[in-house]
């Protein structure tokens, strides 16, 4: 009581206040290198001879100097360790910081996009999530267009990152599995962000870049080739064309459908391949899993399709097998309008959805190592029921599973559900109709795209939804990338009193 | 390995089998109970003249002798105790088998129903879902439609011992938090479930008549009363026309909302309050985080309603506050299609349904304890994040919370979540369209009754759905009711083995 009525009490000198220059110095930093990447769709753009060129300087120009201003300011903070709660200010900020910057390019382009749209797009590009506000892509500059890819290549290695060393550190839903050992000091987590970084960004850049020939190969353009390859490893799934993957078909997609699959499977398992070390890789329970409910899926609406539709052909196939791995691994791309396949395949893609990839790799949703622990963990309260004085413990790839590991993947379940359902109901509260509330709330909350219906379905885009609706799926897209509680920690008053 | 090439090993002497007697005993008194029940709705057909009497007493004996033949058969296990397999097969037998019995008269009778409808009726009854295959409820023989009254009655009760004498014991779902304590032996459960039952009786009873009164009161006519009392206590919700409650208005739903409130707390304190103690009632804080659901999503129903449709008369209100309460505690009366209202009322009663009342109550769905203690957990979840090496503890009620009950909560939680998709898939399988399916799951699965949509939705019924819906969605009825775990523990090899 008596240190409030202190006057000197609101003195930073007074009190110990959270010291923000280390993460507006990391902040700083990427915001400089986000406007040094504008140049790339700069050169595109005086390539193509197109004078929307100058747009990507002006961005370029002012989106390098205020990073590189604020990293300067900041510059104080320099080689300091981190505590938790700026790794927590850190992670949230970096992804609400970026879009502002990502969007200069759609505000101040042809796109003449008003702020609500050029903000969702941006964030809808660097959460990977692929929902998109813009109509007539076929027209759109190709530095625009690769502006988009290159927004969710970067979120895409950003959160493989994140995934690898800050949400393991934060233990934020049942990451800290993925913890390594002999290392849980804060202090390090930068030079450790950076060592990973570099070490992902050669397999990442190899992984694209094997995409983009491919893609080639079976008859893409170099162009489109490397934006779709860009937004597949990011699964992200921002395409060149209106209608999406099917712009393409035949080989293409199923090129798509390899690089989908892998770019969903934890990353960690590349760089020990790269080191000589195939082990690890086939006998990771994460990615079995993985590729078994995979097949799982592709069975039943291929069945449903085969059988009950009667398509059956070679192209029935494809499109089933497509449009369902891209929908698991949250790509997003849609090369049919699943809509009409009818009222099983809407339902299995919906929850699909739900599901996710592998931690560790582009994708988000719930993810399959959430599953398997939330099975083991219901396995031994099924067990427990019936044995009651019976000791069991949960186990995952082998080893026995903390408590607390599986106390944190029950609570993001819950999380998960329960913002799932107030996004949902806040959606229907700005006018939208209840699948498209619902199957948006799905779609920006497990950063996958396209929802169901006509309006947000794969035959539509987010250009006619209210504004209120795209600022709440912006927040969805934010919160369900950062793995829902990196976010809600900072909203908690016990993280600013800390 | 041995033992199973063992020639004898078929024989009941070679192993220890488990012993159905006990399970048959009881399931066969109650059968023979429902079957002098039946007497009640061939007195009404009787006391109004129908013909149609006589299709109630050929029930009641078929019913009679048959559970009579039963429980004599295995009357050898009499005065036995229960281990803990027979009492899960106990609990998942009388529900599986009364339907059987309950939906003679549907079959039978004046509806001449087809088995699978006549067997969702039932199950919609005993379960409490209300959901209803009938059209031109009107029209049918008073005697049925006390039928339907005193099938819902009757589960209500039923339901009520098995959430405080059984599922406590079988550790279900978190229930074990409800255990009352120096009583751990299953060998007493039978004894003490029917202590239970006698001193609810009362109680449930004197609710009801107490309903039926006010009902009366408010310009129901007698018959009317006592069926809807019947299952509005039960929070079942089958009404006697087709218009549910819309038949009625004004004080009616006052009335009805009352008691769909009451019906939804936890019995147990209306037994300490009529033994003279009112302070566990006030002191309950589940009690109280009940009405502030209900208050919560009036007020946003009713806000939506007056100020942005403009609706802001008494009977507009009073049309929110009894659907909304009608879907938060299970009950399913519609007195007006809020299909109607517009998306936010729709997404939010969606919701409301997958909350449900208080344990112990004949309310059904995930139940606002869980909830209260998912919240405590995650909260104790992100207090740990931001200080890793903290010790907290989540409590209830003033008390801490065992780790087993919350995992045992988490797990029902997740349980409900994956069943809910499931049964959405396989209804969308069947052919229902994605609204109907995924609301039909909930409104199943929680026991609520209407779903969404225009088939299944508060204006319409379950005749039209096709017959793999109608079986699916009685199994769904059937697991929501019984808390998933209690149904799904017979399913396991393990159960058999040991
Ligand atoms: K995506
Ligand atoms: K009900």
């Amino acid at each position: 009581m008596l240190r409030r009525l202190t006057p000197g009490a609101g003195d930073a000198n007074a009190l110990p206040m959270l010291d923000l220059r280390p993460v507006g110095y990391v902040i700083g930093l990427l915001v400089a290198m986000l406007g040094l990447t504008m140049l790339l769709p700069m050169l595109v753009d005086l390539a193509t001879g197109d004078e929307h060129w100058s747009v990507f300087l002006e961005c370029a120009i002012l989106t390098f100097l205020t990073g590189g201003f604020v990293a300067l300011s900041c510059q104080t903070a320099k080689g300091k360790g981190l505590t938790i709660q700026q790794t927590f200010l850190l992670t949230t900020g970096v992804w609400l910081t970026l879009p502002l910057f990502g969007a200069l390019p759609f505000l101040l382009g042809d796109t003449e996009a008003r702020f609500v749209d050029a903000f969702f797009e941006a964030m809808s590009g660097l959460t990977t999530t692929g929902s998109t506000v813009f109509a007539g892509l076929e027209t759109m500059p190709k530095g625009l267009l690769l502006w988009r890819g290159l927004l969710q290549w970067l979120g895409g290695i950003g959160i493989i990152v994140v995934a690898m060393v800050f949400l393991p550190e934060l233990r934020v839903g049942g990451m800290q599995i993925f913890r390594s050992e002999g290392f849980d000091t804060f202090g390090k987590i930068l030079p450790r962000a950076t060592e990973i970084s570099s070490r992902i960004s050669v397999i990442y850049l190899a992984l694209t870049m094997m995409c983009a020939l491919a893609y080639i190969l079976t008859g893409m353009n170099a162009f489109d080739a490397t934006v779709h390859a860009m937004t597949t490893i990011a699964t992200g799934g921002f395409a060149n064309y209106d209608a999406s993957f099917g712009a393409f078909s035949g080989g293409t997609e199923y090129v798509a459908v390899v690089f989908m699959l892998l770019a969903a499977l934890p990353f960690v398992r590349f760089v020990q391949l790269t080191a000589g070390s195939a082990k690890p890789l086939f006998a990771d329970s994460q990615i079995r899993a993985f590729f078994m409910t995979a097949a799982a899926i592709v069975a039943l609406i291929g069945a449903w399709q085969f059988f009950i539709v009667g398509v059956q052909t070679e192209a029935g196939f494809r499109k089933v097998l497509f449009n369902s791995v891209s929908i698991l691994t949250g790509t997003g791309y849609a090369s049919a309008d699943y809509m009409l396949w009818g009222s099983f395949p809407v339902a299995i893609l919906f929850f699909t959805g739900l599901i996710g990839g592998c931690a560790g790799s582009t994708a988000c949703s719930i993810k399959v190592f959430r599953y398997q622990l939330l099975f083991a963990s219901i396995r031994v309260q099924l067990m427990k029921i019936q044995q009651p004085r019976g000791v069991f413990t949960p186990r995952y790839q082998g080893r026995r599973v903390d408590e607390d590991v599986l106390n944190s993947v029950m609570s993001f379940f819950v999380f998960f559900t329960v913002t799932l359902g107030v996004l949902a109901v806040l959606l229907g509260m700005t006018g939208l109709d209840f699948t498209t509330a619902l199957s948006g709330a799905a779609a920006a909350l497990a950063n996958i795209g396209p929802g169901l219906g006509d309006t947000i379905g794969p035959s539509g885009n987010f250009a006619d939804i209210n504004d209120a609706a795209k600022w709440l799926l912006s927040a969805g897209m934010l919160i369900g990338r950062l793995e829902l509680l990196a976010v809600y920690a900072i909203l908690t008053t016990q993280f600013w009193r800390s």
